[in-house]
């Protein structure tokens, strides 16, 4: 079949025949986790940049919050102006080699009884122990005991310090069955758009997540994107119309790791069938968006990387 | 062979058998163009983050200046408070669809001179127009005469408002002959860190231009980075000791695109060999630095992205 790109009127309506399609998400729900799943808000290591009474209601609408070493130096900054606000917002965790912990943060956390945990090893990162740390605290009844055990509070939580919690994932996914794991919905703030090797660092682990721990729904969002990836062989991206006529704009299907094919687009501004894409050779598509009335579908031949364009000072009335 | 990976100490000497290594580049010279080379700062659609004096030195140390259609209002806007200052930096060129161009920006920069192009072809971005034209004007005395008559004023200066400049530009490089083309250095403001599709978008740049038009060195600078392309097959990265000392943080060699493999690299903390490297695996190697004493070699199998972290506020002293 040859390749094919069409441009579609600014709303259609998608076939009924996607109706069956196993694989369905819901865009809203990647920043406003289903009542039915675990759901953690991750702040990593740069400055918030997101409008507060936003980020106010995010952080009420996940379960579990952490952050990865010096995010808690962003996140008690961010609350600066008002120390009756920054009691209300405590993290349940704080990790990494607290390098970047400013003294005066560790002090403040550590004296309102958030779990500090250290761990030195250089060869993960912030991100990774954030990541082994958030599974054990839904999966593994044995990590909790250990949190929970104030006559561990003195010794790192009981947790041994250069590796303890990549020793403690390893063997507790050793028993676990994945398909039997509530999915953990996980929104991070931060990983984009700094340090450029940190940035696609973010990105590389969109797709290890996917494929070593598929119950993670891992989604980044910046200032203007949220950052997810799309399963092969077919996606139903739904949405409230409403929704994505306020709160979306632009998106880009983007081959980010190795090119592929894009099989089949349904819904988008520039439709695409047979098209193949890669990063290499520049055909990419950027500056795309969702026309479907709503929803759209996605069928790339491999995993690729999809960022939706989010206006988000208008979000907070959808959520 | 195996794969390797050693942990450097801090500074290291690098053998001299490298000396004859044909591709060669100075980490300064992407900020600071060699004179024999033709050079280009390129404004992109993104607020001006870098500080002033940085600003200005860049902006002399160029030859042309370009602004991508609404760049423009960036430029305006950050040399807000002193309009005797703005009259002392007006771009040569703005060109793009002109819809994200403000209207008082325009009338400020047609009135002091700078040849403004309107090109309305939704099948190009901005970048490629940019760079279209960039190149018309280094190597085309057909658009130069173009642009001088000042007859065409009322009429786009002569170029046909769709498309024009890309059909100037096909039209000359029929009988360009690229080895005899003087390099042209292009340092890019504002292409990483915005909306997601564009900064990969500004990434597909670096491959597309160093397959299509390789006299550009393509370099995107952000308030954190540095960012191009390193050719396979070994390219010898030099630098000044104490600049890598004063301005110069981590780096990550970067594999967006394709997966591919690291030969060889001598003068990092981390330096690998025979060392397979994908973002679809996770395996890259990020949060790495320089240690080689004045210079650094990486030899992959095909073409790579790294980027170097910059203090900005440290740059300006050794321009």
């Amino acid at each position: 079949m040859s390749e094919e790109c069409i441009e579609n009127p600014e709303r259609i309506k998608i076939g009924t025949d996607l109706i069956n399609i196993r694989n369905k998400m819901n865009l809203k729900e990647l920043i406003h986790p289903n009542e039915d799943e675990n759901s953690t808000l991750l702040i990593l290591n740069q400055k918030i940049d997101i409008p507060r009474p936003l980020f106010y209601k995010i952080w009420k609408l996940h379960d579990l919050k952490v952050c990865a070493d010096g995010a808690a130096n962003r996140l008690y900054d961010y609350l600066d102006d008002d120390e009756t606000l920054r009691i209300k917002y405590l993290p349940n965790y704080i990790i990494g080699d607290l390098d970047s912990l400013s003294e005066k943060v560790y002090k403040y956390y550590r004296k309102n009884k958030v779990t500090i945990i250290k761990q030195t090893t250089q060869y993960s990162t912030d991100f990774t122990k954030c990541v082994n740390l958030i599974s054990l605290h839904f999966n593994s009844p044995e990590f909790r005991s250990l949190i929970s055990n104030k006559d561990n509070l003195q010794s790192n939580h009981g947790i041994e310090l250069e590796k303890g919690i990549h020793t403690l994932y390893n063997t507790m996914t050793e028993s676990l069955v994945f398909s039997k794991v509530t999915p953990i919905s996980l929104l991070a703030l931060g990983g984009i758009g700094g340090r450029f090797d940190q940035t696609v660092h973010s990105i590389t682990q969109l797709y290890t997540l996917s494929e070593n721990a598929n119950y993670f729904k891992l989604c980044y969002m910046t200032p203007t994107d949220l950052i997810f990836l799309i399963k092969k062989n077919g996606t139903l991206i739904e949405y409230d119309p409403q929704f994505r006529n306020t709160c979306i704009g632009n998106c880009g299907l983007l081959p980010i790791g190795e090119a592929t094919l894009v099989k089949e687009t349904r819904g988008l501004k520039w439709d695409v069938k047979n098209w193949p894409t890669s990063v290499v050779t520049g055909r990419v598509s950027s500056s795309n968006r969702f026309v479907g009335d709503d929803c759209c579908f996605i069928d790339t031949k491999d995993d690729i990387i999809l960022n939706v364009e989010i206006f988000v000072d208008k979000l907070i009335d959808f959520l």
